[in-house]
């Protein structure tokens, strides 16, 4: 019998964008000193990768008004990447008077996204945050490049593979440092997993490309599941499965850490986050925002120590 | 690089099992006519086993206390199996009496579980039920036995691998003719599913194999996936995620069948259920339940639905 993780990693990193992809997508405004706690207790857990904030314009994100501010205060341990979105020139002067080291810039692999979302093609995005990477990569940033829509296109259905493997060339071409290949809208299926990473394997080196899932229908983990399969050991999630899906309201948002937390320590594979000290970010962020979250893991861990208190107080 | 995908099946059988599994851990009680409907939808929806029911102790689970009534009234289609669960001689009778055709026996594979629940060994168990496998082979009935804690036990926690296999042979010694190995409170990730199936290869015929995964934590997809990938073609799920966890209060429940029926039409395996009918099921017994699904497939194909029908209005 075949052994389907015969090629799985022995350790993976996690890139956790709860505060940012997270917090962008849900309604209720969280305070800078909530935003910044919440990224402090993330940095207790040990995320190698911690997406902070977005560097946008405030009219465009409210959520993300306060990005200089929380930067500035959120606590950086050495050997953590802070990273944040720079869409442009005026995010990266932002960024770079907060004293950001990392950053973030993003484009899509469908023409329709890239069109009805920034009216430009896919090719003039690139060209337009060219400039912005040139001057981060001088400067000695670490440059992080997310492709949206990888999978599947809220506007034109499928994506071709040849799409995706052109706009990553293009993008480590420029001189990015890994790649965050993202399933925006959380169509993807293991079958398309394999047809993209076994398209991009001769494009991208794999200790630069991470894959970003969304959990809207469920596929999340066993997209994962099938990326690890093949080799790759960068993922993308939020803590407590935070963040939603525009184009499906009330859907699950981004493939939570605790599931993957969960799954890849019990696998033997390890990611450095201690899970309870994750709960506790998770924890924080849940009250605030008012609702539960999604993640699995997070709820069944709660419920289980609940339980275990209640026990322990009755006896 | 290799395809894990490449002994995966092009057809799954699935059993459904939210009435049975599903709403007995729904403290919601549902009236007979309520799960007589929701068993009709399903069987419109294709599902080719339907778990409806079980004669069981009225005392034990008040919520299938109407067993009798229930599955006499449900429609039977030809060519689809519906089975219902029976602990002894006494559920068989009253089965038989009610026109049952395929029937469920369970036993354990930790003996801790077998001995907290049932207040006996896994072998007694099995003796216990023996009787009852054999009068129903011998009135040509179908026979399933679910073996449940294979992949973690609340009481003792691991569980041998040896173990299951132990109890899957005996199993099958005594004439059933489908297996379902449970991990019923949701702990499993994928090696274990590895070594389990790789264990279990030599014992049982892949074509009586069936895993029964609980998302306590997540996992059940990337579960499915790798059993999947070693030729597994038999899953247990429930219509929206019904159902919870008596060791976790609150957690998520079985392996949503939308989110498996949507995985797998999408990597072409076929499973001859019909997604939107199977949504009307599930959207049926949620207004009975008065909850939101755990399913996150179904979850984004209503709120999908429910903003294109909001944008068709207003234009």
């Amino acid at each position: 019998m075949i052994d389907p993780l015969a090629h799985a990693p022995d350790r993976v990193t996690i890139c956790e964008v709860g505060p940012r992809d997270g917090l962008q997508n849900e309604a209720v405004p969280i305070s800078a000193d909530d935003k910044v706690h919440y990224c402090d207790l993330l940095s207790d857990a040990g995320v190698p990768i911690l997406e902070a904030t977005s560097f946008v314009s405030p009219k465009a994100v409210p959520q993300m008004a306060d990005a200089d501010d929380v930067f500035r205060r959120i606590r950086k341990d050495p050997g953590r990447i802070y990273l944040v979105l720079c869409p442009n020139e005026r995010g990266l002067d932002r960024a770079v008077a907060a004293g950001v080291r990392a950053i973030g810039v993003f484009t899509a692999a469908s023409e329709a996204f890239a069109q009805a979302n920034i009216r430009m093609s896919v090719d003039e995005s690139v060209a337009t945050f060219a400039g912005v990477v040139q001057r981060a990569k001088a400067d000695g940033m670490w440059v992080r490049a997310a492709v949206s829509t990888a999978f599947g296109c809220p506007f034109q259905g499928d994506v071709p593979v040849a799409a995706v493997v052109r706009v990553c060339e293009r993008l480590l071409a420029l001189g990015v440092d890994e790649l965050s290949v993202a399933d925006t809208i959380g169509v993807a299926t293991p079958n398309q997993v394999v047809e993209v990473v076994g398209a991009l394997a001769s494009a991208v080196p794999p200790e630069r490309l991470g894959l970003h899932f969304h959990d809207t229908r469920g596929t999340a983990m066993a997209n994962t599941l099938a990326a690890l399969e093949l080799g790759v050991r960068i993922f993308d999630t939020s803590s407590g499965g935070l963040g939603g899906c525009p184009f499906a309201p009330g859907a699950t948002g981004n493939c939570a850490t605790e599931d993957l937390v969960y799954m890849l320590h019990k696998m033997g594979i390890a990611t450095g986050i201690d899970l309870d000290k994750l709960r506790a970010a998770s924890r924080f962020i849940q009250g605030k925002l008012g609702r539960p979250l999604a993640s699995r893991a997070y709820t069944a861990l709660e419920a289980a120590d609940a339980r275990a208190a209640r026990i322990a107080v009755a006896g």
